[in-house]
């Protein structure tokens, strides 16, 4: 070691309670099963294990797809690799944005050559399904992309009939459940969503960067044509497909689905660590219940919400079609929102988050998802927001946020 | 929990002592660095952390650049972003092919839309500089991308006269030097390297899942005219910058450097745990000293080949040209390669690894990387391959293997 050399100290982070929009508290069997030894990625034990993810993940997205894998990557990974695989230079492709993540959607689409058509309806709304419907008819695209939950907005899209309007018209629906899955419904076999892709850091209580993607043998057919085995690991003999050439290596699908099938054709080496802790994350939720996840993030959220109320605050968006694991909540006027924000953190070690565009400086969004998803964090996290507002001119009814949010743990909300 | 529902057993895998080609056995104190509890990704705490990561990186990167930052994503996911961010349509690119990874980087250049110029020289071989020059000279490319070790082929490529070429040329170097970094020496700085990009899961023996990468003010200026922040963050009065959009969101480094800058402006969410990984990865191999790593790696692999060789075992590739870190062996005559490899796998817990392309069956590749480089190692795996050799019907000399590393670390050899 030189005596230059600058190593900085272990790490040893003051505790944070995060109460954001994610990423949120790890489980902690999730951080014990990422201290698991390394295993080669064709080791037997380990390709089983690959096996076990898909058989977790089809669970975890209710569906019978045989393609049930992670994307190396965070949940915009995810994303990238539905996008790049499902649109060809000069494909249309019809983009809902209900809030910040429909406007990446399009970011993404426009950079694999889509000719991307967008609709857009105001922050805290959501679409309803026909207006949809009316722009797939008009525009005949080959891809409905569209998010499920926007943490932006704090709003959750119904899908299910837009699946339905998307499979009579012949068009696939791809769907953003990153900030959705786990904490609330999502049927994508009902539901008729050809392909979804996620991440681990909101419901699911793990750690970003693997993005669980499952698609059918509707988006098989349509992304085998542009097969193409990179040079250097081709078989002989070997023909590429006859569609274009997928704009990536990384997020090729196909390639993906050669590396997690028995060919196990080598693409990238898996990321060891990140897929235990995915396979830890799929193994706490499916054996807490999904409907029973649904329901303890719906009865925080209800808890939190009736806090914030009594408290005087004003909650943000469409109630109909708030997620069950993100609020929204008006900073009160008078009120110095990041000033208020950084006082929970740096003194009460509690995250809120702060909010992006048309809603930076007007809303804090807080979460309420999978591990920190209970009835402790809801009255701490009220609490400590109740005296950081009086400290800075808020006065909310003494322990009104705590006495509502009572109120509904004992059923009396 | 639904009666049908299927959750698998715990992690636990029969332990493996990982002598392949990576991904190898991680530091424990990586391990335990990746069970440190999750933190904002805005949090003071952790955005410090991001920029002692960067400070760790420009120290074994051994450069004064100021971008040296992770890509969220297995090594592969470094190799992409470099090249998407430096690669724009139509641009020339010179790729000198040494072994499967030259492969891979013309293929990820010519999806990004370059003109792909090869150069190739037989696996088990390294260029001459003088040829690489020449090709500079008659194609005048905008980019020669370059492998720095193969581990397909077990070759070190020089670099230091290339880099004096190509900056002489007005021509960026890309150098992936995932199976180098932290067992060999790469002076990005006084090599003239542009832009360099790595994995975890070899010398540094972190797991696979983060891809450090660095590069200097010459690829700033190539890139920035690249600069598009996306729709739904841009902050007032942006307009992009006038040169093409970067092929990929995920992969645009100025984003990324935004999201590494004080400006903090949100990219993806950055993956925590790989990021402890990562810093933890680059603590430890700066505490042990750069030099007295790469003195370690060459050390166990002469006492490995020495080793295999008095076994009677034969050596692939230019002696004169062998990473510190993995070396091929000639599978004898007579033994079935995956057979016996197999054995060793599930009888004695070692993976060694097997080969690609014109090498498939042909060799097999060892590695001594990170943790696993230590004199205890090489002896378990001479004297175990020796028994499964014995076992698949090849004799060498008794103890022959054994004795001839002893007299490695004994200082004989």
């Amino acid at each position: 070691m030189n005596s230059t050399t600058q190593l900085f100290d272990e790490l040893d982070p003051a505790p944070r309670l995060l109460m954001g929009p994610g990423p949120v508290d790890v489980y902690p069997r999730v951080l014990r099963a990422m201290s698991t030894p390394m295993l080669g990625q064709f080791d037997p034990q380990f390709t089983g294990y690959m096996n076990e993810v898909m058989a977790l993940y089809r669970q975890v997205f209710r569906t019978e797809n045989h393609w049930a894998l992670l994307v190396n990557g965070t949940a915009r990974a995810g994303i990238e690799a539905c996008l790049a695989s499902l649109i060809a230079p000069g494909d249309k492709v019809l983009v809902p944005i209900f809030g910040r993540f429909g406007h990446l959607l399009t970011e993404i689409a426009a950079r694999f050559g889509a000719e991307v058509i967008t609709l857009e309806t105001e922050w805290g709304g959501v679409f309803e399904a026909d207006r949809i419907a009316d722009a797939v008819r008009t525009h005949t695209p080959s891809l409905v992309a569209l998010v499920h939950g926007d943490t932006s907005t704090t709003m959750a899209q119904p899908l299910d009939e837009i699946g339905r309007i998307c499979r009579a018209a012949g068009v696939l629906l791809y769907v953003d459940a990153t900030a959705t899955l786990g904490g609330n419904p999502l049927e994508v076999d009902a539901w008729h969503i050809d392909a979804v892709s996620a991440g681990l850091q909101k419901c699911l209580s793990g750690p970003p960067g693997s993005a669980p993607v499952t698609f059918n043998e509707r988006v098989v057919e349509r992304i085998s044509s542009r097969k193409h085995i990179e040079a250097g690991i081709r078989p002989e003999g070997y023909t590429a497909g006859p569609g274009p050439r997928i704009a990536s290596n990384y997020f090729d699908l196909p390639m993906l689905m050669d590396y997690w099938s028995p060919a196990r054709l080598n693409h990238h080496t898996e990321a060891t660590t990140m897929l235990y802790a995915a396979r830890e994350c799929a193994r706490i939720v499916l054996a807490e219940g999904l409907e029973h996840g649904f329901a303890r993030h719906r009865l925080a959220s209800r808890a939190l919400r009736a806090g914030l109320e009594a408290m005087g605050l004003e909650l943000f968006g469409d109630a109909a079609h708030r997620m069950a694991n993100v609020t929204g909540v008006v900073i009160p006027a008078g009120v110095a929102g990041d000033k208020a924000r950084g006082e929970l953190l740096e003194d009460f070690g509690i995250e809120i988050g702060t909010s992006f565009g048309p809603l930076h400086g007007k809303i804090w969004r807080l979460g309420t998802m999978g591990h920190v998803c209970r009835k402790a964090n809801i009255l701490r996290c009220l609490s400590a927001l109740d005296a950081v507002l009086r400290r800075n001119g808020f006065e909310a009814p003494v322990n009104a946020g705590v006495d509502a949010a009572y109120a509904i743990y004992d059923g009396e909300g």
